[in-house]
């Protein structure tokens, strides 16, 4: 046990409180055998090399050899499409554009499987998906996230990243954009920036260099949640250069081999939070495993009871 | 189909939206097979009668012909604790008390078998409690709240009710009493009462008498999700006079028993949302299904990505 009693904490800079509850508490060995329920897909996978023609059409592709290694196409069941309609106080056309990238043509490969390099490719094709679609002035956000398993939401096994563009800045976003404001405010300092320099060699650090720093978070949500983040104030992902773009592909690397290898693959999902144009939110990604169910509780006030404290969290990521 | 576009509907008052899919829309029959996955249970269940000695200490009951038919005792693996201990900016103890209300002996019945008489009795339990935990002066605020399946969290399948009391008011009740003073400033009105004034008798209503309104809300977050409210504006359990108290156990009963028989008993929670001490939220009841999973796009975004339209939803409560 890290703790005596269970703690209620807050977020870094939302006001956000989680319970990590040690009196349910649990170590990184109580998840070990918890897999990654197995989504369908394989034989007539839609992502996979010779299928392309069950896609729609192809926005952009990534060739080696002659061969796609990273594609991008719409969404087949788009949950916004880009129909101009007429809006009201509480209603508008859910504007935008849902594009899929797979980033392997490999059927049984993860990213975290994925060679530094080809990863920091990846990186590359967010960034270009998400600049051409901030060109469209109707749009006020893009979000990019990846499911992985079933119970993280995703229905097809082959991996791949959703990118949705939006009319709105979503709540969350908004929220943290506000809340760094405020920070800045009160305490003179992004409160991304002071966040890495707090955890960059504590107890909850998993992974640092010069340009990235890695780390569970103080209020993690979950089991096994992860932050990664530029040490550079930056707002998007087209600020990182190119060693930066690097290092952020070595934590992403980091992370997802220790949860399939380390743990039996869980299911996740992960997302980049990029500022709001306007705004000068720090960017930053988060992996949150889906270990636990949110449930009346969670629902009912947007507090999350998290049974496994961080710093065991970060305990296993170090772990070579 | 409903709608020809996806929309993007806001909240009564939070900014709060969703996106109700219609590309991937379904109606109430694509529901009808999703059974709750069962938990388990059953031949040593803690709360049927006779293992009263495997709970921890009662904290009350209700007795009919010498026998139990409500328990309340607390909760063995609390996610709060009545100890204090020393805070900081970041870090509070999880104060509070965590308490479980076993509505009925029975272990097959769940809330929506028991008569509306017993339903309003239940509530009465509730509003006793809640009451009793305010009167820690430590304590700001009470949740109740209910996980019904394995999918939403219940990890006994007999059915309870948990009750949680907290030194902090959670972030989505303070976003809700917050958003009704702001609606109020703007609009002259308590935007609960403005909701069941448009519901009342709209494509969203389910029930409706003198006391108490029913509906399925405008911007839905998941599958048939459905709330219930006095229509007089009332802050928590304890204004509830007779007749309404009646009125929302008939409301409950109605929801919950077309979940269980109109479609194959989903898991669901539910919870009460009332005034935090020194606001005017105007009570109110919410019940949501977990038909889909949030993943990447909800937890980044907090926006929800719902695949039934409320007004489908309604139409399958009202239906004899």
């Amino acid at each position: 046990m890290f703790f005596m009693l269970n703690e209620l904490r807050r977020d870094y800079f939302l006001d956000r409180y989680v319970i990590i509850a040690v009196g349910r508490g649990k170590r990184p060995n109580d998840f070990l055998h918890i897999g990654s329920v197995e989504v369908e897909g394989g034989k007539q996978c839609f992502f996979c090399p010779g299928n392309e023609s069950s896609t729609p059409p192809e926005i952009s592709r990534v060739e080696e050899a002659g061969k796609w290694i990273v594609r991008v196409f719409p969404n087949k069941f788009p949950a916004v499409t880009p129909e101009a309609g007429e809006g009201s106080e509480y209603l508008m056309p859910a504007y935008g554009r849902h594009e899929v990238v797979v980033e392997t043509p490999d059927h049984d490969k993860s990213v975290g499987d994925l060679s530094v390099e080809r990863i920091a490719k990846v990186l590359e094709v967010y960034t270009e998906r998400v600049k051409s679609l901030l060109t469209d002035d109707k749009v006020e956000y893009v979000l990019v996230f990846k499911n992985h398993g079933r119970a993280a939401g995703a229905s097809l096994a082959h991996t791949h990243t959703q990118i949705i563009s939006l009319p709105v800045v979503p709540k969350l976003v908004r929220e943290e954009a506000e809340a760094a404001e405020r920070f800045l405010q009160e305490k003179g300092s992004c409160p991304l920036c002071d966040a890495w320099r707090k955890e960059d060699e504590g107890p909850r650090a998993v992974y640092g260099d010069e340009y990235i720093a890695c780390f569970t978070p103080y209020a993690s949500r979950s089991p096994f949640e992860a932050w990664l983040m530029p040490k550079r104030h930056v707002r998007c992902l087209d600020d990182l250069d190119v060693d930066e773009r690097l290092s952020m592909a070595k934590g992403i690397k980091l992370i997802l081999s220790k949860l399939k290898g380390g743990l039996s693959d869980p299911p996740y999902n992960l997302y980049f939070h990029v500022s709001p144009a306007g705004d000068d939110l720090h960017m930053h990604v988060e992996i949150l495993p889906k270990l636990s169910t949110w449930a009346g509780f969670e629902l009912g006030s947007d507090m999350i009871i998290n049974t496994m404290a961080p710093e065991a969290a970060a305990e296993f990521y170090r772990q070579k």
